[in-house]
């Protein structure tokens, strides 16, 4: 592919944050971010990052402003090699400005990651003049953040382990309409985790228990992939419900220890349970602690909605819908 | 033996809390309350039951006050039971009055089953004419409450799993002069478990990750006594703390799943974890969340006890020392 020298290259792309209902916690490959085994997610309509890249012969490094703060250090470094992989395939050199924009805030244990490395594998891919399909994307997003390769496809999506690099990416196992679940995240902290998901991905294998875990996963994974088909709600939230605990087993019993819960967690999971108990059914699932993600069926939306009310401390609840995956958007919109 | 039918045979005994290091979790006798794996513990100083048992043959039926309150239903059942284990030694029919006071909130996790069955047993024999050895004693606390049998020897104990009743008792494995370590007892809650430890304890076995546990235990409670008996404070209390958190993790992948933690649990144990970084040492140990054990050398008492007078939702703190286990007092003094 041959660009003018001067041309500008740009493209916008939005993508969801998704929430796993069966969890990746541990890499087989550190640098390749291979997990050690597959997860099941879903992708969430209402969070979501907007990221527009531009190519430009006339800039003279790669630059990232997102929600308006100038990303450096560690958080730079790990877009740029996003964008060094985009450019390597379309083989230019021009650096990029890219603004990103999120609904929702930053390295809560929201998954920003998930969504800002579709939106940005996307957007870049799109603005460097490629057209790469859903596998590839999903491939490349991977290697950005391992759940971005999630947010790349429709709906309900499976992430194959895989082997390789070219075997471990995503696909839509169910559209968005399939299955009108709601994932109620009830945000309670807008404080940045202590131990970054990272870095706490490398403590997975220190914890006795990850082998019992990783030896059941396949089962669980077809068995989760059932229930949805199926859209058997009780059996699929309690099957999610003991995954997410299976999680925070694992990270409890890593050496270090790492301890994501914090009080509003706990609070939240013992309400839950009672809700149960009163006729409302719902389950949750946790990933970093700072946030809760109940899933409930439509019909008890209203009621937990006001449930919730009841609970201090809880700063921000985002209605999700099952969704579609990363999509360009027109660029004039921005 | 026998007894004049109209004497009054009357003990008063008292018997501490005590604190597991390596904890009781699930049996493999149901009935005798052997347990799946051995034990480590420190008896309390400061959590104490003292109980004066009195049998009498005027009285129609036994009964039993704790903390000025009739005893009723399964609670009054258990009590039974284990007085006829001591009648059906001592050969008496008498039926027996009970009084019996805790200087700490029941059923809050403090382990007064511990205390109250090891005083009970100590006082119940006592006042039958019994003079059992701490051996014998051992064995008939545990089969009223498992880990009261810890309650019964001196200062720090170890309890034999066994495969008979009379093969799983405790033993002192230090004096408590051995080492000057403190539980720190931080009371945050005076409202009762939701799920009884005996019945959680039937579901030990439901997780995954049980039988990884117990075939790692053993060395875990070679490697506890060690560091108890060579004092090396922090190996001790991270062996301790990752304990902890195994049993919980345990809990929590129980089908159902035990959430045993309050949101002050979690709280607790980031401060803690926090005043580690800030230079103040310390570990926490928690059985059922309602209160944190606090693990410290005596030259942090008093910079922890600063540390929590900061935090928000405590109720009460309970300083203890290595005791001594049950033992008889002077009736006199009540």
């Amino acid at each position: 592919m041959i660009h003018s020298a001067s041309s500008g290259l740009k493209a916008t792309a939005v993508a969801p944050s998704n929430i796993a209902f069966i969890k990746y916690w541990g890499k087989k490959d550190e640098k390749l971010r291979l997990p050690v085994n597959g997860s099941v997610s879903m992708n969430l309509s209402n969070l979501l990052t907007t990221t527009t890249v531009e190519f430009d012969s006339s800039f003279k490094s790669d630059g990232i402003t997102i929600d308006g703060k100038k990303e450096l250090g560690v958080g730079l470094e790990r877009v740029v090699k996003q964008l060094d992989r985009v450019r390597n395939i379309a083989n230019i050199k021009y650096k990029a400005n890219i603004i990103s924009k999120n609904n929702f805030p930053r390295g809560t244990g929201l998954s920003s990651s998930a969504s800002g490395f579709a939106a940005l594998t996307l957007a870049a891919s799109k603005a460097a003049g490629l057209n790469l399909n859903e596998k590839v994307l999903s491939i490349l997003a991977r290697q950005g953040s391992g759940s971005a390769c999630r947010s790349i496809p429709d709906g309900f999506v499976e992430w194959m382990d895989g082997n390789s690099s070219e075997t471990s990416f995503s696909v839509s196992i169910f559209p968005p309409e399939h299955w009108n679940i709601l994932d109620i995240v009830v945000i309670t902290s807008r404080e940045k985790k202590n131990v970054l998901t990272t870095e706490g991905q490398k403590l997975a294998k220190s914890s006795l228990f990850f082998p019992v875990r990783v030896e059941k996963i396949k089962e669980k994974i077809n068995q989760c992939k059932k229930l949805v088909r199926e859209k058997k709600f009780t059996e699929f939230g309690e099957l999610i419900e003991a995954e997410a605990l299976e999680l925070h087993a694992i990270m409890l019993t890593s050496i270090p220890s790492l301890i994501y819960w914090l009080p509003m967690t706990v609070k939240l999971m013992h309400a839950i349970k009672q809700w149960r108990k009163d006729g409302i059914e719902s389950y949750f699932t946790v990933n970093t602690g700072q946030n809760m993600h109940i899933i409930a069926e439509e019909k008890n939306k209203d009621l937990l909605i006001n449930r919730l009310k009841g609970v201090k401390g809880i700063y921000r609840i985002v209605i999700n819908k099952p969704a579609k995956g990363a999509r360009l958007i027109s660029e004039h919109l921005f």
